[in-house]
């Protein structure tokens, strides 16, 4: 079996045991989820106190659910959250009571527009109580008294996340991030942590890594906060380059989200890596670049604040703008594509392949052309029988050459060239072995 | 009777007072229309004297004109300035006498490409006489002996220009700049002057201004090199922002011709406004941006001189370059459309909103995003009910507090987001009033 | 006879001379072809000695080819370098000796693609022998043994480039750089030739040349870098901007491809000498800029080396990867237009013309626009009667008198106003004489 299947098996097994689990931004779904990921790479957990002030704000308390479900005036148990997970309003508060169909509306939450989905609502910072429905659901319950039983607490507790790293010849790293608290969401959450769990498995087997890479799974939003108090400082000290990941899945166009720098490394890192995806892929779904939104997006948000600024972007399979399942039971294991996150995999590889072998060079023979033949690395003769490869490394190696001048990066090279990183990689190797360039 | 409906009658009112003056670029014509101006706006009026030497100018002997007309061989008077004053070539000098038809061609002036309309002709600089008439009525003439009666007399006087002045908290001000030297143009005179007095009279009733604005109401050319003679280095000293207001009727496309710093405040003000504008109205006619050009167009090439360089654009509700009426008979009061100068002052009225709301914060919460549900500024449902205008402002508020670091200032923020500058401000006000910014 | 029907006629004769001769990178036909230039412009030829090092190459042994043919199995001389010079392998050595048609197959070179065209072959710094023909041809060799006669030797001796040289009031240069060492190609090689000689003679015509000319005819490659190696410095000193003049035949588009330094003083006379062109002729062949490639081209690598980096691109009449004649028999004076070369000498000498009269001025009167009917130089009526022409040179002046802060050189003052160079420059004489600018 090849590589890609092992990984189609792989992440079909993760899938499946993650995809259950009653996550939220804190609590025991997300410490279980933490906990199988552990099992397919090595992850440090932290936990952060309740009550625990992370820059401007506050560890919420745990949230512990023992039941949920809602009975109808006929005596049927509907909505429960054992059925489906989204059913609760995720950090509903306790009522246990019966309530008039009339007065239960306020405590429902639908989406008309998707009708025949249940939509994921969220109530992390106020105290709610209610549950989630399809539309179509809701007009369908029929008039009198409900029994509501939603059986929670607020508990003194932690906030978990997930940190794995995969030490580098060098302390400067590589960061990529991945949400892991919602409930039940395949394309937006489980694919991110799919991508980062096969990552972290392709880099650990190469030899030499020039930087360490970080592995994140944390809540959004609080939890890259939670991890920027604690650890921003060294992360702004160390980091040259960082990827959130997050929809990974989904039936294209790629998209990458620039850092708030701009045009910083991670930034012209992707945008060539997806160049080259174009090059070598006929796909009618031309990857998109986007600009940083700061009312947006995910953990990118927090990252490029404007005191952090750090060069971390965003690359999906599928912008969230592009699918009708974001944040619905439509957005399941079904409708989740495989092999796009495997094709989007390529993508941060060769992201990750890109960073790690930018350099500058200078000439040791700027005045005129070297004599290449010398050094064996010119054909001696001019006519047309070469063939392409060598004719392309040929041309790799005269950029390289002509380029080194100490203020153009290979990556620089490779953009203006329009030459595959790769090629002016290996060009420059052998540039630097014959004593041409430094 | 609404805002609009009222600009709309004043607006009529005074083009009717001003229509019929025989303007040139000094004497009475002129005087009488600053006097009718400030029968609505206070301004006040300065006389510069006739030989004042103003930077590589002089100021003109003042052209006074008791009689002009012509008597044809059979005796009817035609050309009579007292039934067009078109007829008499602007600045012409005394003539009395007969003179063949053969001869008098010399002096007759037409534009065969409009052949029904009677040029507008000027001479300010040379001495001449002449007429001016339409083509189609020059090829009427009949031949024999014509009688000349051009009463004209140059004399020591002055050049007139009025000068509005709306003080705000600042002593740093807003330049609106408009030329009032053509007898009987509508488009192409007038209608500056009536956006200036509405948008005069808009202005006044703002409480806190920040910024003075001024409003000049000149002589074309010889009127804005004598102001800037006078008062150049003052107005250099002060001004953040100027408009040449012409052209305001029209059918459009609006045109705004950057100043000669190509992109200073106005500049972006005005392309913003223009964008908004864009936005708001769904019309066909989409606004033009053109360069500054310094061959073409009106007083803004004086204050665009190299050496003034002050930032000053145009802003027209149509080019000249689009219109056959330009410079002719036909650009009189039934070709104007008064619509076409209120549509266009709301765009003046929001450049000058956007200059003065313009400034630069920086943030007191840039690590990670503040808790804004803390300040009740986040909805703490996630769900998706919220109203678009609330969004729209929630997302001002995310791209105030994430660029405001001190090198953005509001418009910038404004064009990256593409959110309404208003809405931009507003969310500022929000957020220094929360103490997330200073 | 007019100059154009003279310069045709004289190219035709030239080239005529010069086709036959049995050129490469040393030896008798350069000399032989130099000498010819001689002929008609006066050149000084400099010959570097074989086995001299220059820069990080070294001067090979001259080529002596005595003969060089083949006879095949009954007895028919084919392949014989004195019908076509093409036949023998550039820079083959010696073999004289009996071999079967099996072994013969690795020494003879064809190009599949062009099947009825011998191609040109070079092996100049590895020894090898060989013959080149037609892919048609080499398919109708029969079977059995060939006697091979190739009758070369390798001599100490001398690499020979010639030098032009106009000189003008300036020792600042500005070079046009050809090369002259391939045998029978008409548009790459001859062309460039015929367009540096008739270069040279219109511009020896000119009185004032502010700027020296320098014109080399050199072997490809090894010839810049000899001429480098030997007077680089120099001519780093003084170079204002250069031009490597190949390919100026052929049936279009124009191409101009960047100097290394992108944005030089001959980039922007280049591209605005094109523009130009474009705008005088109904051609629907619109030229081509492209960037510089230090993989792709010919002895401007050398030149934009990145220790020498010098401001020198490249105008052809047709780029390379245009033509299918490219590097074969087929590029031969049938297929040659002289027509074109005199279309694209045209381009030649305007950017010659621009970058010689380009000035930055600083204006005299910049506080408002001068009085320029006090200097005669504004029409004293505001009518439409100005021809067209006229029209164009006051806008010209104005652009000039504006612009004229000491920033905008006239090149710059051009390419925003869109105005002809010629005319700006004219503009600016006025100007000059006036003492509006100095």
């Amino acid at each position: 079996m090849n590589l890609i299947n092992k990984e189609k098996k792989l992440a079909n097994i993760i899938l499946k045991e993650l995809w259950p689990l009653h996550r939220s931004i804190t609590g025991k779904g997300l410490r279980q989820s933490l906990d199988i990921i552990k099992k397919y790479i090595p992850i440090k957990k932290t936990e952060v106190p309740s009550g625990k002030k992370v820059h401007d704000w506050i560890i919420p308390k745990e949230w512990v659910v023992n039941d949920g479900y809602l009975i109808d005036p006929i005596g049927k148990r509907i909505l429960d959250v054992k059925v489906n997970n989204l059913h609760l309003l995720n950090y509903s508060s306790k009522f246990i009571g019966e309530i008039d169909k009339e007065d239960l509306k306020d405590h429902l939450y639908t989406n008309p527009k998707v009708p025949h989905a249940i939509p994921y609502v969220t109530s992390y910072y106020e105290k709610r109580w209610g549950f989630c429905l399809s539309h179509n659901d809701m007009k369908k319950l029929i008039p009198g008294k409900y029994k509501v039983n939603i059986d929670t607490e607020f508990i003194n507790g932690s906030l978990s996340f997930g940190e794995g790293y995969l030490k580098g010849s060098s302390k400067k790293e590589i960061l990529i991030s991945t949400h892991i608290c919602h409930p039940s969401m395949a394309n937006d959450q489980l694919s991110g942590a799919i991508s980062s769990i096969l990552l972290y498995r392709r880099l650990s087997k190469i030899k030499k890594r020039k930087y360490s890479v970080r592995f994140l799974f944390l809540p959004e939003t609080i939890g890259s906060i939670a991890y920027l108090s604690i650890k921003g400082k060294e992360l702004r000290n160390n980091l040259i380059a960082g990827l959130v990941c997050v929809l990974t899945g989904g039936k294209g166009p790629m998209n990458y989200r620039r850092s708030r720098q701009y045009s910083s490394l991670i930034d012209r890192s992707a945008i060539k890596a997806l160049e080259e995806w174009k090059q070598e892929n006929n796909s009618d779904q031309l990857p998109e670049i986007t600009e940083f939104n700061p009312a947006f997006g995910n953990d990118q948000r927090q990252y490029c604040s404007p005191k952090y600024n750090l060069p971390i972007g965003c690359l999906t399979n599928t912008s969230n703008t592009k699918t009708d399942e974001y944040h619905s039971s439509l957005d399941n294991l079904d409708n989740l594509s495989v092999d796009g996150i495997l094709d989007n995999l390529d993508v941060y590889q060769n992201i990750i392949y890109i960073v790690s072998n930018n350099k500058t060079f200078i000439t040791l023979k700027g005045y005129g052309e070297p004599f290449l033949t010398k050094y064996d690395l010119y054909p001696t003769l001019n006519n047309i029988k070469l063939d392409i490869n060598n004719k392309d490394l040929r041309a790799a190696l005269l950029w390289v050459l002509n380029y080194s001048d100490g203020t153009n990066d290979l990556l620089k090279i490779s953009e203006r060239s329009k030459i595959k990183f790769s090629n002016i990689c290996v060009a420059s190797k052998v540039a630097r072995l014959n004593k041409l360039i430094k």
